[in-house]
């Protein structure tokens, strides 16, 4: 690392400004062939909408997948703001002479070889290294899997990202994490701000990831992948300074000596012991997740949802198993569950059919009505001052439905429209309570985006995950 | 409780065999409303393809959905071997009257308003059981959901069950969890071999059905929600004595006093205190479950896979990624992950790209290889005889490559038809390696069952979970 840049031109001084919104790229090693890694990350890029100029650059080809190819970066009208590299390692510090030479100032590259595989490639590396910074190139990698911006939009990596933008900005040592990860995102509408795949890190590294999503305002939590810090003062300076604007949360995989063994043949990271990142995390004010599944819900959670100013939780729900699982969750995670007042259950008693409760748990039991347990309680209750947030199982509707109607053998006209309509009305109020009481909500559903509901209130902001454990987990890191 | 007696004419003598397996059913409470419960039950019953006799009883109309209606057992021409209640409480007391006198000896009641809502629903209860007893009909709940045996096939649940049979047999306190969870199993391909919701348990309880899935051979691993049992020493005998059989998984929720007080709303269950059912499950040998995501798949993983017989683990992917954190897991679950020897070494680097490792993770890199990955290396390393089992992130390939596929912009031939040939004859041999090698294999993939791959390597029995971390908390169940 050489300190940073003063970029000219721009409102953001960090490298990755220019290398998240390029106006041109020149890519380096697409052709097509369904066997390099080049010719699948120029077909997202293109797929992905991507309204900046293109320019493969080829040693033979004239034309590659409809666009006009070059032999070198000598030969374009003009100085590509950003290299794409996805050529071998010998053949990176090639190119990257001939990006110094042509006045290009930002990389991506996703060529392994380098560090990861021990002496000769740390050798690659530091050469590489040595090249960029002769001629003032700041780029990310190499060893990664490139960098998402779904609000250019730009897709620099092999997988297709299908949804809108979103507000996470995730910074990862694995590649696989931004891009395969992806479908099971779409499941949960788990979007994007920005991605980026750190890989070796031997130019950018997390640090100036964590400091560039501090400053950006689309970003509303920063999500982080960590094998290894390589900067531990500035990686705290830059969290407590991007935690003072927005959440943070963490995995750490090197902990243990299978974890610190495989992260140094994945990225050549140094992994510490799990002890001093538990101590830098809390000190930087990072919630550690512990898993990627976690990473992903409660960014996701803390990017959409209020904070909790207080302990005590509502449960609602249609169903009693969830109910009680709810309730069980929530105190073995030190919540309150308050029985409601007397004159609070009696508001409630009104709208809860007499098999029900409501005391808190609110548990309908089977009815079809969804006004009372989704919309009309959830409000009474979160108004009521009698608990600080609220967690609802049993989003959706409209798939049940429609499945019954699938399955059934009679004759029934099933009015599954004005169901799904209904459903959709009822749900998408909900998701606006906790940005008019500033309360959070959090929710589960065993259905998932193939009920409407659950893709709206997802698209929303409101948290809906795939069982009522999960949701609690989630809202506990609203504390 | 009133001990069991012999049924003539079947060779399982728990009353349950004949609730799974009725000839005829009797279904009181269906009509054409879709605003009750009974109307979406008896439409399931027909389209689970139930080949059995239906009559649906009925006080007034002559036909409901298609099939005659009576206005009361007496009226049949046989006796009806089950009777399925989803009347008001009052009245199915009534219809227990009915029942008595016509000899129907087996009955599911779904009606709430017994026990769950307090004094007089505990008086409507008793009300109910001493008919019962009277008659000598024994009876599934009240205030439950049902039951679905898939391998007849039968649901009497208002949710459809989509699967074909599986092995897990599962006995819940709660009505939700065996059918409003269908959608999420679906995406999981975890399937029943039965499945009974036990309501407030006033007649037949889970030491029952413990009991009756520990005879089943169709039920490989038994999966139980508890809210509270009633019977703990009979039911400590029971789990102990099918547990010499098959595994049992328990989720036990009603140690906190949130979760006791909804439990107690919901189906009137008495919870104890956390520590004796750790106890009394510790004893059985029950393996205890956190959460009801967790219950369902280890439950899967337990039904198919053989057991560990030490505690060396492999690990393969082609992703860094989820290689270090399934290293990471797998080292805080306790397991070792042995750096592989020389020689093994040696013979797996001739299938690993040099940018890989074959230490241990085995991390192939980018590569659009399946064979070595995901076939060849794992068998060279699990017949090497260095590890116990093995744990694989990153099955599929179709869906991406088809994802891929839908937004180029270019004129490319995918080879999709032969791409998702290919992955599925891999997956589909890497799936019965367990069962010629003895070892068991966990795997994870992003991808759901979306992509064929994911979807025939379920279907095989092979647990595929949606991330890395939750294949290693399902492997630490087979030590």
């Amino acid at each position: 690392m050489t300190g940073k840049e003063v970029e000219m031109g721009s409102g953001n001084e960090s490298p990755l400004e220019q290398i998240f919104n390029p106006r041109s790229i020149a890519v380096f090693g697409a052709s097509e062939k369904l066997t390099t890694m080049g010719t699948y990350q120029l077909m997202n890029l293109r797929g992905s909408g991507y309204p900046g100029k293109i320019y493969p650059i080829h040693p033979k080809l004239a034309e590659i997948q409809g666009l006009q190819a070059y032999q070198s970066v000598a030969d374009l009208a003009e100085v590509p703001e950003l290299a794409l590299v996805t050529i071998n390692a010998e053949s990176a510090i090639r190119v990257f002479e001939e990006l110094g030479k042509a006045g290009v100032k930002r990389a991506i590259v996703i060529s392994g070889g380098f560090k990861e595989v021990g002496a000769e490639g740390r050798k690659r590396e530091q050469e590489l290294a040595e090249v960029a910074k002769k001629y003032g190139i700041r780029f990310v990698g190499p060893n990664c899997i490139g960098i998402i911006n779904p609000w250019y939009p730009l897709n620099l990596t092999m997988y297709p990202y299908r949804m809108k933008p979103g507000a996470i900005g995730l910074a990862s040592h694995s590649g696989t994490y931004v891009t395969q990860s992806l479908v099971y995102l779409e499941k949960f509408g788990i979007k994007y701000a920005k991605a980026v795949s750190l890989g070796n890190e031997a130019n950018i590294d997390i640090v100036d990831a964590i400091e560039y999503f501090g400053e950006d305002e689309k970003i509303k939590a920063i999500a982080l992948y960590i094998e290894g810090i390589r900067r531990p003062r500035e990686f705290l300076a830059a969290a407590k300074n991007a935690g003072a604007k927005k959440p943070l949360v963490a995995v750490y995989v090197g902990g243990t000596v299978a974890g610190a063994r495989s992260g140094s043949s994945h990225t050549g990271a140094m992994a510490g012991a799990d002890e001093i990142y538990e101590a830098v995390f809390k000190q930087a004010g990072i919630i550690r997740a512990p898993d990627v599944q976690s990473l992903f819900e409660w960014s996701f959670t803390l990017a959409h949802q209020p904070r909790l100013k207080g302990n005590r939780i509502a449960v609602c729900t249609n169903a009693g198993g969830p109910a009680t699982s709810l309730a069980d969750a929530l105190e073995r995670a030190g919540f309150i569950v308050p029985e409601f007042s007397p004159a609070l259950q009696d508001q409630i008693k009104k709208m809860v059919p007499p098999t029900g409760s409501a005391k808190n748990p609110v548990d309908m039991t089977y009815s079809i009505d969804l006004e009372a347990p989704y919309l009309k309680i959830p409000l009474l209750i979160l108004e009521s001052g009698e608990v600080d947030g609220m967690v609802i199982h049993g989003i959706g509707g409209g798939s049940w439905y429609q499945g019954l109607s699938e399955q059934q053998t009679g004759n029934f006209q099933f009015p599954l429209e004005e169901m799904s309509l209904w459903c959709d009305t009822v749900f998408q109020k909900l998701a606006k309570i906790p940005e008019t009481t500033g309360k959070p909500i959090v929710t589960s559903s065993f259905a998932g985006r193939e009920d409407s509901a659950v893709a709206l209130v997802q698209d929303l902001g409101l948290p809906c995950f795939p069982t009522p454990e999960r949701a609690v987990l989630a809202m506990a890191k609203l504390r």
